[in-house]
């Protein structure tokens, strides 16, 4: 099976209490597609200015991911600026510069338009529309957003709610979404909209998953040095979908795809940009999720 | 087994997004022991003042608790008067009246001496200390406490922190107490003086638990009506203790204790007062725990 994912890559500037850096690499389909090429060959389709280091690009080339559909353009690649205080839930955007990010059109190379999950990160649903009707048939389509989009753009986000099979979305933004304040009507309303499955990314608090009228809840994996939370949710899809992509899609796989979502997270929130995503290898993610797995782990006992 | 409960019997006023209620009734100690009495026998320590109503000593009669130490003095119950906004997770306080409880030291009948497991609600440290030195050889001392008594009585809290098994806490409290920011670091440091378990509540989030070196981590159990969310830790304790008492202390145990303890809070969100709890059965409790346990459930695969 073959995984597309399409979206932003950027340069941030990220403060938090525990490090800052200019100039980090960053952007959501970035995070994703190495997270996901944990678990399956990813292609990607995004635009970068002629200022994205060399360096990066080998690196994302490293890990098998196919750059064919990142554009570079004449100026300055997409710029966020943003930092983190006590509370690290919360990311305060300082700054942002769209740059060649602005004219974004994806298109999607013809090698690309046969392929099976496609993962719409968190961009304008206007150009994730535009990027579904380019693909032929697809088997899995799942998405993310924001309340930006959510507030500015959302006739085209609740059309392509309709269109997709998997939303891939925070817990504030779901009950902005749904226009609802408890986070299980949300869920449900949302689910009547169309998609066959909802993962709610609650940061710190875990994640849950709505299919098929079941639901399923795990905590997050408990870190003790949380450093940057930029990127954690991209890496938890690029870990969902990348086990998706992997194993294909059933009720148990849903279930343990959001456990190693969980765990592609926790080591990200552990360094700066994804230092950290760089020198893990497939041992680090199965030893963590067999920890994970003690955490969750108990005999049944019926009173 | 014996479980004895010392705490707060209190008469509440409390409004909500979803409910509002004079002259309810509240406290530490009631809601716990209503809770652990699904699945044990307990005794109840605390003072009520002459206007606590007949009818809700008989309901607690009714579930086999044990009023024997509960003392009737003239004057006023305890009173707290608050009420909870959209983020339901934090109560505001608007009044406390301590009448009867602002001299209540708490005397244990003779009959309670030699009881196994040992519940100090949310009281004065010093109270909760001068219990345990009444108690001849508890097997089990599990305690609660606040902020209030972090900040004002500091020394005695850390005091009965290193006599006690088990600090039940919240997860803001837990890191106050320690001092620290990271959940994760304040909890070893809390395992470090004493207790061998610590039990941390999340409210909304769900709860962890620190035994043994190992961490065991639930999220809550989703409910789409929250009405009322005082009383839901006690209630999660009463669940904790109850399940204890009822099968003993072990790893296995433990980590079924926090189920029903939230399983048991779960209920008793969903009504004002302890409504939920006065109509609740074995049965319920069974089907929602099954209904957890799908929720928590998925068959391991390794990649």
């Amino acid at each position: 099976m073959t995984l597309l994912a399409v979206g932003s890559m950027a340069i941030d500037s990220v403060k938090t209490p525990y490090g800052k850096r200019d100039e980090s690499i960053g952007g959501s389909a970035t995070y994703f597609s190495i997270s996901a090429s944990f678990f399956t060959k990813v292609s990607l389709v995004a635009v970068i200015g002629a200022d994205f280091p060399e360096r990066e690009l080998e690196f994302l080339e490293s890990r098998d991911i196919d750059l064919s559909g990142v554009e570079k353009k004449e100026g300055e690649t997409f710029r966020w600026k943003g930092e983190y205080h006590e509370d690290m839930n919360i990311a305060h955007t300082l700054d942002t510069q769209l740059n060649v990010f602005e004219n974004f059109k994806p298109e999607i190379p013809k090698t690309f338009k046969d392929v099976d999950y496609l993962f719409l990160a968190n961009i304008d649903p206007d150009l994730q529309l535009s990027v579904l009707e380019q693909i032929n048939s697809p088997k899995l389509v799942a998405c993310d957003t924001m309340n930006f989009w959510i507030e500015g753009k959302n006739d085209s986000l609740m059309k392509i709610v309709s269109l997709i099979d998997i939303l891939i979305i925070n817990d504030a933004e779901l009950c902005s979404l749904a226009k609802e304040k408890n986070l299980l009507t949300a869920a449900k309303k949302i689910i009547k909209l169309g998609p066959s499955t909802l993962v709610v990314k609650r940061g710190e608090f875990g994640a849950m998953l709505f299919h098929d009228e079941e639901i399923f809840a795990v905590p997050a994996f408990p870190v003790e040095n949380v450093i940057d939370p930029t990127g954690a949710g991209d890496t938890f899809a690029g870990g969902f979908m990348g086990f998706l992509t992997l194993n294909g899609m059933n009720a148990n796989n849903l279930r343990n795809a959001v456990i190693y979502g969980t765990v592609m997270a926790s080591f990200n929130v552990e360094s700066l940009s994804y230092d950290c995503l760089k020198t893990l290898d497939k041992n680090n993610i199965s030893e963590r999720y067999q920890k994970f797995s003690r955490l969750l782990h108990y005999d049944k006992i019926q009173v």
